[in-house]
């Protein structure tokens, strides 16, 4: 493949590249709606089996969905980084058939290190969830 | 069914309790190995379907063992309490036929709020992730 | 004192009773800009006494000013809330001399507990911290 | 200044040359009680001037104690770390005429990150914040 060189090309690229092989995120029934430099916006429907105790959407699935799109914005320059640590705030619970919308964006990029901001929201446009994460460059390129 | 008095007795019967209806975790392949007052350890085996893009684990589904390990030791003392935030710390990737270990140990419980660390380990007892998460009750017991 | 009934006034009230007895803000050089409902801004000079080992502003003092500004924009309703926990990314070093400023927002509210970003950027408008925290509320109003 | 070979030695050299310039923490009252590999733990005591409007020690100022607790552990190595982020947990108010002990442990350790745990406890050995901070090499040695 002939890797961009326009930079909004390039992120294109690089996230159909990403999401192709990412098998665990297609599982899940993760969807990749856009990749910029520096963003992402992703999609994930609530389905009965991702429901816990409480009969609402588990935690660990909605963070797997913040944690999806930040590795979208992070790569999306089309060099390789990896998550160094995240936090995530719950604020509302998710309900099933709901479609949680995740965006993505790069609040600091330096030379090694880059950090991201995603807010999970409902159908309703309401808050579900936010996440920070950092990532770290590990050498190479996103693109095969 | 009749709720437990003696509270050892009470934290396996609130696991074993949460864990029949909580069909996310089920389905995630996470198993419940004991849960005992403020505490809780539970397994999950890293299958083909949860890589992502660089062949391994899925951060996002470590995540979720780990979540899962904070709720049941949060709830072990029969009165529910929901996931608050949380920050993880990605050690070492985890590969494929992996079983990964979570432990998790309250730090701290006051009247309305908990603190959790979960440590999770892999086969060869390398740490894998560090978890930290704060919970707060909701009124209601766990046991129905 | 009479507590105002218009919310920014009240907001302006209870930010004014708090920093008139918040001693170590004072000591620290910290100035209240502006306080509004879920809102609050704050002004911190590095000086001398401020620089760690590798002359550039201390760590835990601009912490403590992006605590500060989390503080009382979660008194600005007045009602008491203390700080449950807090996570902050340092991205770039403060030097002698500046004036660092914080702004706090209210990003999320409930019956019991808050979250609040607080951002810091120098006198060049340059992001030096993201920080973000949690509050809860331990009952009482903040003007005395 | 020689540098010592033996690994304590270096900690201890590492520690003693770093809080010779580290004016902000003498400035706090934060004394070096001892600085080992990976490792170091240092006091605190609570002043009049510390206390925030609750009469309780600012928030910030503990965040501080541990953060520099940190900071001598991550350059105990004579290898120059920064912080790169850190949560706090408030547990436990502290009281004037405390002296409060921050004990910082080295969790993890690759190449060019680490990650510290941070605990401080009071007088009577309560546990009063846990911290866990990351930082990350920027190259250069400590000792100069």
């Amino acid at each position: 493949m002939t890797t961009p060189t326009d930079k909004t090309e390039l992120a294109r690229a690089a996230g159909a590249n990403m999401y192709a092989r990412d098998r665990a995120s297609q599982e899940l029934g993760i969807k990749l709606l856009e990749c910029a430099p520096g963003y992402a916006r992703m999609e994930m429907k609530v389905e009965q089996w991702m429901l816990q105790g409480h009969d609402v959407c588990h935690g660990g699935l909605m963070f797997a969905l913040a944690d999806t799109a930040m590795a979208f914005a992070s790569n999306s320059h089309n060099e390789a980084h990896l998550a160094l640590n995240a936090n995530i705030d719950f604020l509302r619970p998710a309900q099933l058939g709901e479609t949680l919308i995740a965006e993505a964006r790069e609040s600091n990029r330096s030379r090694r290190t880059g950090m991201y901001d995603v807010s999970i929201v409902n159908d309703a446009g309401k808050a579900v969830c936010h996440f920070r994460g950092r990532t770290f460059g590990v050498g190479g390129e996103v693109i095969r």
